[in-house]
């Protein structure tokens, strides 16, 4: 018998119909004799319909009253989840972020957690209690309500599942598994049936949006296994954990892209200390978010110094770059929105040389020319014309065996 | 400058533009230099949206659980109309029942309020702070959300108004107040500028169902002063109070009524000790509530005894009396469902008699046969035949002056 933490977002929870799945799946992991913690969204659409109340009123409402509202949709759900498990004699709880005590900052509407007090829930898993709980939310020292931000209930799951030791967190979701690559642009893309937080955590930050990255980051610090899993299929989906040296690690475990990028460049800019951050800070005080940055060795005192943003932030992008290159002497701004950032992801490239010319190689055969590079100690990413993108994706996924199941894995 | 407790239901809080009607009158009390708590309700259609949600699951949901899902709809407006104010530059803040803290006892979906620590509610006073709290729900000693039973938010209110020492509690409601009668039924009808506890405790029970009956009694336990106004529509309204006896007192206060009755009687009883619960006792287990109880003296050691239901509980009440009938060796059992009440209520009848022969005189002039009389101190109750109620009235109205206004009420 374990003790297991289960996740269901908004969209697993959108319906009766589907709040009556999610108690008929938790009843069965009952039946099979473990102890369940249930962490729900609020319904989907739910939330946004109570935004939109807010924003009827103002367009920047007061955040604490924005969490003490927003936080309402999560704490429906636990209440008609428990009804529903209930109803199939479980024994079951709903908590709220206060009633369980998950103390917060007071950071209202992105806070984070400070502590987990898990007596209650300790007490109440004793009784036979399933326990259903709100996600998202806490609440702060002064008893105000706090939220975790947009999609913070896999945070919350991670979270409580670290609090009370739990042997497995699973977050259900509407993808059965983390894949090699995205299976709409490559044919052969395989579940994986296992990946190391890092690589997790490089993926998601690739647009391979299964999980939040802060959840990934928590689950990873805490050591809790988790395990990403279809809400109403069947299968073992993938377990994401800490790094496994007894196991066969294969080189690369993924290929992620992201179509939503854009580049700038301001070249001629004078080489001297301090000019990267006189670049960067007007842009960060635009709450203009920068991916990929590349500063390459200079020449003749001057250097040039391209990053790339989010395509929707590139005129503004522009404006701020064209204000900064004047105050600093550069030589002249230009951009790009026809670019892609493909990446290859792995640990085991730490051990493994010759992953980069391999990458290098495959994108050359299809003649596809490489823009940019960044590397990081497990991952190799290149921006190129956006146009290549499927083709480049497709390559690299074949080049490094990606569509051949793992002989280590197939033991699992 | 003072302390006012207001109330707003679900319809005046129906609607975001409703919700900012509401800001601009606490903002205009605020502008007058009073501190103001609000205490509102669900916005009007949520509560049943949320219980229809439950009944999709269960028809008797979890009552634990209900409160947790209903509970969420007075916590909605809470910051709904905190915002609003914030708008109105008015410093606000929003309270749930267990963050004031609404001790009460653990009789899910229908708790009575133990205790209101109003520690916080005073120190953001003092800074301030516009209190908006969640009407209808408090929190148990072991920290389970509980709900006070629907339209408990007038109780909430009263409740706060008594531990804060407020100087008025002011409950708003779609009528400007509480009339001499039903202005539907009689053309004369005038709105009361003030009426005693004990007469609209009877007034309440009747069917003027402007205020719950629980507010009522413990706005007058307390001795908070409660007024009942219009939402959206500027005016004194009527004003609650202990009995003023420098007040020239009117003799009567209002004429209620009740369609809503059916009269049962059980005839040839053996007149004997505990005859009476023998007879009650069975009705009250069915759930079924008795209103109007005549029981004569007795002729030849046996009675009849005779008691109202509501309509819809008749054919239930006949099924459970003619087995008492049985039991008890009585000789037969009859109903009526075409009856009504009517009542004259008033603490003057007190000490001035004459009250009831006026009202008997006052029917009998029409033609109007009596079925049943009953007395309390402060009201006299007949039950007559149905289709002579709206005559009934507004001969009453006419009888008692009730259409002319009081000389000692045109001072105020």
């Amino acid at each position: 018998m374990s003790l297991i933490v289960q996740k269901f977002g908004g969209t697993s929870v959108g319906s009766i119909e589907r709040i009556e799945q999610v108690a008929d799946k938790v009843a069965s992991f009952r039946a099979d004799g473990h102890d369940v913690v249930v962490v729900v969204s609020a319904m989907a659409g739910e939330t946004n319909r109570l935004i939109d109340l807010a924003h009827q009123i103002q367009p920047r409402p007061v955040p604490r009253e924005m969490d003490v509202l927003v936080s309402t949709g999560e704490q429906v759900t636990t209440a008609l989840l428990s009804m529903a498990l209930a109803k199939r004699g479980q024994k079951a709880k709903s908590y709220n972020g206060s009633q369980v005590r998950i103390l917060t900052d007071s950071a209202h509407t992105k806070a984070r957690i400070r502590e987990i007090d898990d007596a209650r829930l300790r007490a109440d898993l004793e009784k036979g209690y399933v326990l259903v709980v709100a996600g998202f939310q806490g609440v702060d020292e002064h008893g105000n309500i706090t939220t975790l931000g947009r999609g913070g209930s896999d945070t919350t799951a991670v979270a409580l599942a670290a609090a009370l030791k739990a042997d497995e967190c699973q977050i259900y979701t509407d993808v059965d598994g983390v894949y090699t690559t995205d299976p709409r642009v490559v044919d052969g893309a395989r579940r994986l049936s296992q990946i190391t937080f890092e690589e997790m955590l490089e993926m998601a930050s690739m647009g391979s949006k299964v999980l939040q990255i802060r959840a990934v980051e928590f689950a990873g610090k805490y050591h809790v296994p988790l395990r990403v899993l279809h809400s109403f299929q069947d299968g073992p989906g993938t377990l994401i954990t800490v790094e496994d040296s007894a196991m066969e690690t294969p080189t690369i475990a993924g290929i992620a892209f992201n179509r939503d990028e854009a580049k700038l460049t301001i070249e001629g800019v004078p080489d001297m200390p301090g000019v990267a951050y006189r670049i960067l800070g007007p842009v960060g005080e635009a709450n203009i978010e920068v991916d990929v940055i590349v500063q390459n060795v200079s020449h003749d005192n001057t250097t040039d110094f391209t990053f790339t943003v989010s395509r929707g932030d590139l005129p503004r992008a522009e404006d701020v770059l064209n204000a900064v290159a004047k105050e600093i002497n550069a030589e002249k701004v230009s951009s790009d929105a026809k670019i892609a950032k493909v990446s290859v992801v792995g640990v085991g490239m730490r051990s493994h040389a010759g992953v980069a010319s391999q990458m290098f190689r495959a994108l050359a055969e299809e003649g596809i020319n490489i823009q940019m590079i960044t590397t990081s100690e497990i991952k190799i990413s290149v921006i190129i014309e956006e146009k290549f993108l499927e083709l480049a994706v497709r390559a690299l996924h074949s080049s490094f065996g990606l569509d051949k199941e793992p002989e280590a894995e197939n033991l699992d």
